[in-house]
């Protein structure tokens, strides 16, 4: 059974179809969204192997021409020199304006094939079927597609979103634990900006946030869609509320770039980020000292970092990073900081010496 | 003085200036446009040392951060290569999310900086300032940017509209004379499929089409714009009506193509095509032997070609491109087909016969 979540944008809407075994389904659904005949699937060399014949099998049983590109896994796949690649890979593919790629992976693919789709004859469909419980959660929903450029991340890209996700938790039980952790950061995310509900639920069950049996997960994934979803539709291009999605990021994305993107996976830079944004609120927000020790329960639970001591990791590069964010105006950062679990503001700007201060606090 | 077209997007509208002069104004526009105070103007070698000081210098009177990129002239320039240097520069430059490129040239720099500008931290605000005929009257409106592949033209790229566009017809003056006569192609088509009033004008002024100061320029080229942005508007992104537009350009395209895009410049291949596509009219669309006859000799009076005896293009690789088109449907190409001067029906399979006895008829 899925949970399907639908996403209205201003011309059309799509389905997010969540649940265990549905990606045995794909053809299905491909069918019922009437996808086209000829389908480029975009994948990596971790999931490939794993999921790739079963894509293929479902696209070719309902007669999709099925071509599959495997990209290194990692981010360093994320480049404009693999983006080209796959552009031409799409011609030899033979595909049309009404062709279709497909993302199978997590973030570092689905951004990639996402702007691959965006350009490739100025913009064809785009399925995802995530295999991340962060691309779940996140990436694959609300377009945002990219790839980096040497001198930062996600520097260069279109907005453009899905004709069709799949998601299925199944799938998880071969991600790595620590990955599974990361993206279960977003999950948390959800609760704090949008949801004290579903923040309790993680309370609730916080002997269970790092298993991926866990019964209640397609729930938490469907619901963390539906929000994500709500929000895109309220601010599809990211004019306002869509910053919100953001909370914990600024410091997440500092630290990211400020260790090479090789210190932390993205779910943990933002752990901390969001360890960085609670204490922030708590001073300038009214966020209860009460409410704050819930979270960095909660991101414990999980598994996940709140501190960013013992990182080698110097303000000055924190706050050059946190400047040059594409949420920064005239190169002062802002930051989404929450007034109680569920409720937050964005676009905050906070006085240089408190940001320092609570810096110092969580890196000592 | 200008003349102003106002292009309405569904979420937004913006001006296109036309008059000779306005180059001279485009502080002004961008102050009335309310666009950033960092600018990329993106130029070629040909254009930037002609206009490149007067468009920094009007930029930067009204305070305007301003680097200027020059890429060399040409359609070899349209690639992912040079795209890719583009949004290196762009960070260089300091460019923000608020910041705009400006692509200051003919087609070449318009595509190029305009998938630029739609990638660069994914979309920031383009200014077009067309410096070619045809540039003014058809790649500056309708926000289509991209860059070629080895293996075909406009592969990939993204729709992006501009901000503003600012189109002096005084720049024409140095444009190459065979440049203009192609431009005039373009001017030509928009007669033929929607404004029998425009084509009597060049009928009337056929001794002055290959002139650039021929009084009536300004409000030809307003006008051309204004019946693309009618369009455009009514059809954002190519669903159906913005097909018209092609009228000529399956046959022209495919002579590019053909003679590996340095046979011809668009216009000239798109003339050769307009001829055709008159021949095919008369066949099979009801269009009368006179009125194909009028079309034919306006081209004729803007001194470009109609027929394509002598070029050496065989037959199958003419067939083979035009089935490869962007508009073709499941590798049958589609044509637009006059009814009347002023009157187009378009998305018409034409029997392969009756495409090649035409062909025979203007290539022997």
């Amino acid at each position: 059974m899925a949970s399907v979540v639908y996403v209205e944008l201003r011309e059309r809407r799509y389905p997010i179809a969540v649940g265990r075994g549905q990606i045995e389904q794909l053809g299905e659904w491909w069918r019922q969204t009437e996808l086209g005949r000829r389908a480029l699937v975009v994948t990596d060399t971790n999931v490939g192997p794993l999921y790739g014949p079963t894509v293929r099998a479902q696209l070719e049983a309902i007669g999709v021409a099925t071509t599959v590109a495997t990209v290194p896994a990692g981010e360093a796949s994320k480049t404009i020199e693999r983006w080209a690649q796959l552009q031409y890979a799409a011609v030899e593919a033979g595909l049309d304006r009404s062709s279709v790629m497909l993302a199978l992976g997590g973030g570092v693919v689905g951004d990639l094939a996402g702007f691959a789709a965006a350009t490739f004859l100025r913009g064809i469909r785009m399925v995802q079927v995530p295999t991340t419980l962060l691309a779940m959660v996140d990436s694959s929903v609300g377009g945002k597609t990219g790839v980096d450029l040497r001198c930062g991340k996600n520097l260069v890209g279109a907005f453009h979103q899905p004709s069709l996700v799949v998601a299925d938790p199944d799938v998880l039980r071969t991600l790595p634990a620590r990955e599974y952790r990361a993206g279960m950061a977003e999950v948390i995310k959800y609760g704090v900006i949008l949801d004290a509900a579903l923040f309790e639920t993680l309370e609730a069950g916080a002997a269970r946030l790092t298993d991926p049996s866990w019964a209640v997960l397609d729930e938490l994934i469907a619901n963390c869609c539906r929000l994500k979803a709500e929000v895109v539709a309220a601010d599809e291009r990211e004019g306002g509320l869509r910053a919100i999605l953001n909370f914990g990021h600024t410091l997440g994305h500092a630290l990211e770039a400020a260790t090479g993107y090789e210190g932390f996976l993205h779910g943990e830079a933002v752990a901390i980020g969001m360890a960085y944004a609670a204490e922030l609120s708590v001073r300038m927000a009214g966020l209860s000292p009460v409410e704050r020790d819930r979270l960095l329960n909660v991101l414990r639970a999980a598994g996940l970092p709140i501190r960013a001591s013992g990182l080698g990791v110097e303000w000055a590069h924190v706050i050059a990073a946190m400047s040059l964010d594409k949420k920064a105006a005239d190169r002062v950062p802002r930051f989404v900081l929450a007034e109680a679990i569920g409720r937050v503001r964005h676009g905050v700007e906070i006085p240089p010496d408190v940001l320092k201060e609570v810096w110092d606090a969580i890196a000592e």
